[in-house]
């Protein structure tokens, strides 16, 4: 272990420079980076300008696209594993997203994947040459794992004697590979992984690529930047209480919070041992294709042969196809599809540009004749409750352990785990499991209550709910999480749907409003769209535990015939 | 709540004589019961006996049978249940086995069920007329739960003032009413349900109704020996570390531990809240078809719709069509099915009749042309062992809370939670969370790895082993509990085939042997054919989670063609 003697901020430093030193020099931004001031959104022609013709057209593929190129040769593993190390060490440059870089064992890595093309002329399985990014809490042999803290730097999980250092491979790691991928860096995650921004003592901050001066979300915000910059295709982040969701929506992407369907097995984690509500791997991406690519791929590698957390239940594509006869049916009977829709949690109304992006996919879907059920669950402020007792039940002993070992201080942002607090003990944490199953009876109840009330012979479809009350916000002003947690607690499927953006003339703030909670006056006071600007939103829709089939089926006819239509 | 002051022999006496208050004059048994010196086995003719003819044939009719004749019209429900009626009440005088009685409430719903039939010519549901069993820990409308607790009588679990007394129904209760079974009797368990052993300060102690010196086995020992005196055509138990199966197995029954597939919603049970390891619910009957219907009944009912913690997976029809393939190819072809064969767990061997049980199965498995495997898994010393540690981690609070209600004593088969113990805090729960992943990681890795054994180009298809080291015990003389705890440790799926019974003259004790441990030798010098004799024995085949479909399919291949053949 590090001991607290060290100066952690030289530590910190020390680390920050070597990702850096991983880049090539062909690859540095020349000259003084522009500031946020100067050039706010750095995506598009931005980022493009560093990057050839082909670099951009390979990298602005999704990754479907990619993976039918590369599965029929069309493009090596080669030129799209460079064309993506390009983009994400140019991505990192511009909003501090990355955390480890492994460019060398990449290219090679796709050499191999290429040879084996050449001898065989099939590729090595459905994710063949694609470059998969991975959030700082999955072990890639070569590279270290921080997960933001500098007591970790040079150890395996903050112990330096444990042998796994540089050796040891997550399960989904190990998987990716067998499908084909290619693994190319880790990106960045908040201290603790408990908070919706992502900054650590190594790296910073890291901003949103689409306005700079605002957060790319957490604790998935270096997974949800990369993908946005189109650094990566797409990726796996995890979600204990929105960590997916709320970086997918502040970046303008596809993301996934399924159950405990993908492995989470020898990823490192906070409070590890902690299961009232476990954390689950979900993944992200620029597309709605490549969310599927990457989840429906994981799952073909029966990830509950080696992760004994992994509920055994393939894709299944009879759900697909059920769901698809009554969107079907739904085209020429107007009503058969419903869905619930949550105005907002009790606790903090939607801002204006979340108001807007759940409102028009609400008239979108009541243009196509859908029906759209008002939703009034139990209360979302007892279920939050319920996540933060289990969340805190440790007393913060794990956060303190871990920021102890070199003696780094707590970023501010991390509300969770501040105080010395006493440990519960083994019939308080009981007793907080039993409020968690009567939340979630009641809940489940509340949803079957809906029968009555959709003319379709069944409870609503899904569920249309804000992913927080926010679009990207300023550093620690994150005022609504509940929209998530609740959900987490529940343990419900969640796509989140990118809608909009921030738009400065359109989404003026609420001129007069009820509030809600303290909690809602602040997130109101403080939205100003001249601040906020161009931050990317999106909805959740949400399904039951384990509905990943339907959700996913429903979230594409959402996309491609009702919004884009 | 009952004050400690009242006097708990007083409160347990009146409680036993009111149970015993609602069997009609008629159905009590002449003159003094004969001893167990005198008639140690009361199945067959010695029940026999106190029946008429025709109920004789309607209660030895498997639930198979029954609802082929209830739904067809052949017998009508009342008839059924009037029959299974008296031949409980009977048991009940026999082996001490019922701690609740509403045969009226029964009888007047078989007759709603006839007037159904009458009506509309089709039965109510798949269970029309079937009178299913529960063991006292599912609360049924007009008859309290006591769970074997002198402090809940006159309550609802412990607590008097709530209005759930007398009129909330369980889950389970309300499906299996749906699906048209009839509610008539709850049976017995030990105090705590934690021990393998059925008696408690209100009833005593449940007798094996085979040789009634033994034990019913426990906790659902009165489940068990009700179904053994063919009193209950099957019914529902709950197991947390062998509580269906060890009673399955010491009375002749086939019983099924599932995974998190049947609703708990609604039902008492020991240290609610603990989420280390689940109770489940799980079915017990005479016959493997009677396991199989209630099985497949509960799940035509959504439990998932109206339990959270039930995983939404329907009866899985494919898995059983494809392992009747199987089946079929091994017939041509040997060696396409697999076992693995755990002869001893490395703290207890099997005493003889357990080990002639498993020998017989293994033999007759040959000698179909099937391989069988050595099993050398992860130590289950370590699995019983981090078991333990998460039932015993509140430190016995929640057991002595419950006996304080009446002042009651502990009864000496309950070791769990005796001493006055330290409850665990939050990172102590968590670290045997840990710990107990780590072994199912372990032991899922060691099944994978007998691929390279098998030659079927699978792992093992399943796993013998037996349900625990002993035939049924005299009281207090438990010495073997972790074959099927650590089955509940890793979640894995059991069915308790029934194999044999105890031989006088053939199951002589081991003459020389290396013991395993203290319980070993215990175990072995405490048995005694003399004494056990006719104690049935059963095997459990045991696989992954959730492989319930596939593990009913073998093991009815097993009993069919291979052991019956």
């Amino acid at each position: 272990m590090v001991s607290v003697g060290t100066d952690w901020k030289a530590l910190a430093s020390e680390k920050r420079d070597a990702v850096l030193a991983q880049i090539p020099d062909a690859w540095k931004i020349p000259g003084t980076i522009s500031s946020a001031d100067e050039v706010p959104d750095v995506t598009g022609p931005y980022i493009q300008q560093f990057l050839d013709a082909r670099e951009i057209m390979v990298t602005e593929t999704d990754a479907v696209g990619i993976v039918e190129k590369t599965s029929s040769g069309e493009w090596t593993a080669v030129e799209v594993t460079k064309a993506f190390c390009h983009r994400a060490a140019l991505a990192h440059q511009l909003v501090n997203c990355l955390h480890e870089i492994c460019f060398d064992a990449a290219i090679e890595n796709a050499q191999q994947l290429d040879t084996y093309f050449a001898e065989y002329k099939q590729p090595v399985g459905p994710l063949h040459g694609l470059p998969v990014s991975l959030k700082d809490q999955f072990h890639i042999k070569g590279i270290e794992t921080t997960m933001g803290y500098v007591g970790w730097i040079g150890t395996f999980q903050g112990n330096k004697d444990d042998p796994r250092r540089f050796t040891f491979e997550s399960e989904l790691v190990k998987e990716l590979r067998n499908l084909g991928a290619v693994l190319y860096c880790k990106t960045s995650v908040p201290t603790t992984l408990m908070t919706t921004e992502t900054v650590n003592n190594i790296l910073g901050y890291t901003w949103n690529p689409r306005n700079r001066h605002l957060s790319s979300g957490g604790s998935s915000g270096g997974e949800a930047a990369l993908i946005a910059l189109k650094g990566s295709p797409g990726g796996f982040g995890t979600d204990i209480g929105g960590s997916v969701r709320i970086p997918a929506s502040y970046n303008g992407l596809w993301g996934l919070r399924p159950c405990g369907r993908l492995p989470y097995e020898g990823a490192a984690t906070s409070i590890d041992g902690q299961n009232t509500v476990l954390s689950v791997v979900g993944p992200l991406s620029s597309s709605l294709g490549g969310l599927k690519l990457l989840f429906k791929a994981i799952l073909q590698q029966q990830p509950w042969l080696h992760d004994p957390m992994v509920i055994e239940i393939p894709w299944r594509e009879p759900i697909v196809e059920e769901t698809q006869r009554l969107i079907t049916k739904a085209k020429s009977t107007p009503g058969v599809l419903a869905f619930g829709l949550l105005r907002h949690d009790g606790i903090v109304h939607p801002t204006p540009p979340v108001a807007r992006a759940l409102g028009s996919v609400v008239s979108a879907l009541r243009q196509a004749g859908h029906k759209i059920i008002e939703w009034d669950p139990p209360s979302h402020k007892l279920g939050a409750k319920i996540l933060m007792d289990a969340l805190t039940a440790d007393g913060g002993a794990d956060v303190r352990y871990h920021l102890g070992l070199s003696g780094e201080p707590q970023p501010e942002q991390i509300g969770v785990n501040r105080q010395q607090e006493e440990q519960k003990n083994v019939l308080e944490v009981a007793a907080i499991n039993i409020a968690k199953r009567e939340y979630k009876k009641a809940y489940l109840e509340y949803w079957n209550s809906t029968k009555d009330l959709t003319d379709t012979g069944r409870p609503v479809d899904a569920v249309l709910c804000p992913v927080t009350a926010h679009s990207p916000i300023t550093p620690n002003k994150s005022r609504s999480m509940e929209y998530t947690l609740v959900s987490s607690l529940l343990d419900y499927t969640a796509v989140v749907i990118p809608v909009t953006h921030v738009k400065k003339e359109v989404d003026l703030p609420h001129t007069s409003m009820e509030y809600l909670s303290e909690w809602d006056k602040l997130a109101q006071t403080e939205y100003d769209p001249k601040v906020h600007f161009n931050g990317p939103v999106g909805i959740q829709l949400l399904g039951r535990c384990l509905e990943e089939e339907k959700m996913l089926t429903l979230a594409e006819y959402i996309k491609t015939e009702v919004l884009d239509r």
